[in-house]
């Protein structure tokens, strides 16, 4: 009997790890290859506390998990131990095919390939690693388990990934208003009709996490200076992608060269079992440690950039309600020109839009159904007693033009 | 020099007394009293941690003030050493004038005397006592001083009394969702054309505030059976003036003693000076030892409303968003008459209706105005991405049903 | 079936209440009267935020206790239902025959008689109450039950009463230093041949734990100022005694005129079971009315005693080491004299002396045994790889001096 | 004006830059670097949390220097503009030379080299920089500025480093009994003949200080599977450094690579200037990526060593008062000879022994003095009103044996 059960948390105190195989397949080298894989990012380079890992995020989600079973039971609805066992590994395995820096390299290295069907391809083979004893995690994970209510666990509104996420990037921002009232919202959850929903009289912590999820978007995930240091990623890794295809030496990892030399494909993942062998072996490090030694390269952008990103010397954003200008866009890209002594092509590594969008709440794609006293159902945002989550509703999009800090706005 | 000049506080560590006077301020016995009257009145009954004073409350708005000052006079406004001073009295000395239980009292012993007015009254007092130096104090806190943004930091939609009894009433209810980031709210305060404003970044955390706010009402100082126990209160009051009024012998302080045998005016404080005196001796401790005696009183109603009471066998009470129908309030009355053996007017004290109503923003009364980027002020609702927080600006009323637990519903 | 099983507790954020039975007890008068028996008395005076009641600390003990029979249970331990029903109410009621200030009461107005009897004579009638059912929690709080380890967890160094009460205390008053993990404490409990004890990984938890005691200990439970108020009190009521056995008129609730003006020995307990009735009337409202009102009574020592409650002007208070002179007594009595035109007789309610003492750790009279990795059993100031809580062993004893602040030191 | 003056923290919540000149010195590649440096090397791979940085612990001693300066100046002391700035800048960069994994480093890679004295080249370097305006804060840093406490706020028992991390650490490994009370100990600190000091009626914070230090000591610092794993990192780069002067070729980045194939000196540093410089790119992600690209490395023994620390199989670890017996390592040498298909020598990779010691307070080193009510001043050791602390002065040491898990224990 594997004796180290517990894990230190600051935000929960301590962990237990509920079943035996979640203690091995925690052990299993592609689990804690997610202690290398930041949950947030570049977020640090803002909020220099937010250096938490997918790893941590997959235990804490575990945690509430536990919590979730041990509710629900409590009122009465059957979860049987195999069942809360395989709803607890989709959990701590629903993230476990992010590579680094995942939105970064899905729009640049690794096109097309989305991280949660990397998930599904690392959960298959950890089953037949585990002789199966995976199946029921997987089923539930892939919505295709009789009860519905489990995979709601794992993935919807109030799911026990967002619960842990909001209150993780909350505590380890600093940002304090971002956190949730997990226990409560928890403790509140029902089963109706194999559905979850939650009782009315939460309705307030519900609008409460809602604000919070926004809160967190915009001073957070979509912070400005946030993008601005993933944007500069994005076109690191382009430029890096660029020179590759076009013959030029790299420095890279083994695993890296493999996807930054090659344009692999869905269907190369599905021919070539080494390849996700090889993806797993991709982390933060990889990446990270390459653009150090890029800032020494000969291509001047490339160079540029990387010391832009070691030395933290970002580019300078603008937000906007409405669309950028092309007259702007094009005014910037002639001082970038006239500074980079470059073309107007590769002038658009240092100037360049784009758009970001949030919405606060979306029933159209995933409900969150409040139990009302009297046994019906109803959408939050209409039993809010005012219109507020309606108002929430819409899709908020906002643009930016990124420029380098050399070209002074006029 | 007096050296207790810090104050343990849970919920910011220390607080120090700025000034001088404000320790004795603090040591005068109109201030020490706040220390014998709960924020919350019977709360408690509901959330046990919720024993926190008036004393507490003023000590904690007392800190935010200086840490406001401090910010705005980081942004290069002026606020002078004795506009602090005068500014932090006032915040200190805004609820004074609470009596115990204020609200149950002003609708039983001491109608149409409101708080407010007696906060003034005692700081004349007070005025007096220190030979005139609270007079600034006095004229920020009646809105006369020209400096205007100096009483919106005691009374406003964002006044540091608002931002501490948020933080202290969900710190000891453990309601831990209605936590407002005044730090991060206090940080962001400005000053433009003399109006305290906010700065825009701030949007979310004051949309937060808004919703936090509105989550404290319906969830702690209109929860049901916090009414339940102050309507409770109200009655007893009330039987007892009824008794008092009536001949009747009753256990009392001397202090309540005034109160309840003679009906007092607003003009009877202004002849009789020393009736001031006698209402700033009462406090929690007279009114409840009261109710405590009484339940041993000859009278049938007096004696079962107190034994409720200390006991905690509170109301039933039925909340809707529609009005009671008076077939419900008879049904129930006959029910009460019967098992009280009373007559229907009697019965009144058993079961009755009334309603309750909360606007979470009103801009009407009083607006939290941004501070845009190009320098022009917004109001919140117009200002935020969504039209949620105009929303919120409807008054949402709900009415309620007392009936006691012997009258099972039907 | 009662639904609220739940209290909101600013400590632990949720306290369920385990068993049904424990509900109806809590619901019981004499339980519901600890809602109005502060559990630091009047500690409040100098950490405004020390209001919490006896009533709270007994929920937070219940909770504490649910936690340990799951860590003991899950170490291979045998707890039945039955046994885990009793030992919660044992530690709920733990402290149920607290009367209002403890230490005040017992040096003055019910001498002889301690809160541990009363608590037996309290539980003695509930269990006629409740037909029996409380009869093997009884059992385990006189130590009667074969299994000695639930004894423990109710009554010894390391009881839950204690891990509660340190946390609370510390909570509540703003000390944060008091704070103890009682999470990581109680998770390393374990039952060696019927004795609780604790894991050796946990060693430098329990130092700090001893050592938070005995911070605790000076900062806040025999804090000078605290024990000013305190001395004040007892002070106050002898006077009040001494009046009443003089024939004296006094204001009074009926319940504490009881007390005031009968000499009431354990043995009239025995034999009048109304008077425990009487007891259980009693607490902080009878107390401090009684003192509010005595402010204007005719004899001068107790109005003066009184006002100084009220107003809280506490005496001066000096610590020392070594005794006091009687030299310094007797010229702060002459001055006391003076000041109050009194003899030297009535001069010792604002003039004397006494002592304090505090072990932090005392193995003599109940040991902290640590389990260690080779099975054996060691007593922890042996266990430490250092002396240091064997250096704390011995008893700290310190001499106070109250006066009066007219009596300036010379 | 730069405008980013705050930086969120979730222990402090706001982090102030008090200085312009501050602000330009944190811009700088050498602080930013810090970036990339965790605070406590390997130590999540016990506590998951505890991934924090060299740079925020920069931020957070800066914050506390800030309120040490405050505090200090409220009790009249004089502590000049320029000096206030001085001393912030010491203590921001006084572990500006620390590399990554300082201590695996220094015992393998770059021996001889002690990050103070790269601190003080660095410190030197930045001085060119910023034309000067360091000096002072260098001369506050090697302790030749007349002002002795200044230097001790940077270096002592009590310095703001030390407040900081013992913090820190607690909050990101969740050993929530590490925290100190910062600001309680900061309140207190005063200066008396050029000495800081502590005044004493914070005696018993300080106790806890101490205590809560060892603990950490123990718990966290020199935590056995934490010593295992820095043990296996020292290994891993004594191979490689092995391999290297045996001109074997190893994947590292161009700045490991300058120390991995060379054994600089410090005469080196002194005589070519641009080793600084190289040294200066060297950060965790340097070491740990090589370590991943070496699990596929030809050597058997390195890549064994490295696939133990990607993967997280670490040395199993015994810890014993006494020294291990030559016997028992003679034992596992075999194992691991016959394991690993290895010779003694190499086997001595995998097996080993040696010792670690912590004392928890050394007088002999440097004092915490205590000052007492009448002036005197009183190490805390003899100020205390037991012997605790006295009996924590000796050094505690411990000897630990490493194996591998193949290797079961007799």
């Amino acid at each position: 009997m594997n004796k180290k059960k517990i894990f230190n948390d600051p935000i929960y105190g301590f962990i237990s790890v509920p079943f035996e195989i979640i203690l091995d397949i925690i052990d299993h080298p592609y689990v804690q290859r997610l202690r290398r894989i930041r949950q947030l990012g570049l977020t640090h380079l803002v909020y220099p506390g937010a250096l938490h890992t997918r790893f941590h995020h997959a235990l804490g989600s575990m945690h509430l998990m536990t919590q979730a079973i041990e509710t629900i039971r409590s009122k009465g609805h059957e979860i049987t131990q195999p069942e809360a066992e395989a709803v607890t590994i989709a959990i701590l395995l629903h993230d476990v095919g992010h590579g680094p820096f995942s939105h970064a390299l899905e729009h640049s290295v690794v096109e097309g390939i989305h991280h949660e069907e990397v998930s599904l391809m690392i959960m298959d083979r950890l089953n037949q690693h585990f002789e199966g004893k995976l199946s029921m995690a997987i089923s539930i994970f892939k919505d295709d388990y009789p009860k519905k209510f489990l995979h709601q666990l794992v993935s919807s509104q109030l799911d026990m990934d967002r619960l842990d996420y909001l209150n993780r990037d909350s505590f380890y921002t600093g940002v304090s208003e971002g956190v949730v009232s997990s226990d409560r919202i928890i403790k509140m959850l029902e089963v109706v009709n194999d559905q979850l929903v939650i009782e009315e009289k939460s309705i307030y912590s519900i609008e409460k996490f809602i604000i919070a999820r926004r809160l967190m978007y915009w001073q957070v995930y979509l912070h400005k200076t946030v993008l601005a240091a993933e944007m500069l990623l994005v076109k690191i890794l382009l430029r890096a992608r660029q020179l590759a295809m076009a013959g030029h030496e790299l420095f890279t990892t083994p695993a890296l060269r493999e996807f930054l030399y090659h344009q692999h494909t869905r269907s190369d993942f599905n021919a070539q079992p080494e390849l996700l062998l090889r993806f797993c072996e991709l982390d933060d490090y990889d990446i990270f440690t390459s653009i150090k030694v890029w800032v020494h390269h000969d291509d001047k952008i490339l160079s540029r950039l990387c010391m832009g990103m070691v030395h933290r010397k970002l580019y300078k954003i603008k937000i906007s309600k409405q669309p950028i200008s092309q007259l702007v866009v094009d005014e910037y890209t002639t001082c970038a020109q006239s500074v980079f002594e470059t073309n107007a092509e590769d002038a658009s590594y240092f100037v360049f839009t784009g758009d970001i969008e949030n919405n606060a709440y979306n029933p159209a794609h995933d409900k969150i159904n409040i139990l009302s006293k009297d046994g019906t159902l109803i959408d939050i945002s209409q039993a809010s007693d005012q219109l507020n989550i309606q108002a929430l509703e819409g899709v908020v999009k906002k643009f930016y033009l990124c420029y380098p800090a050399e070209c002074i706005p006029l």
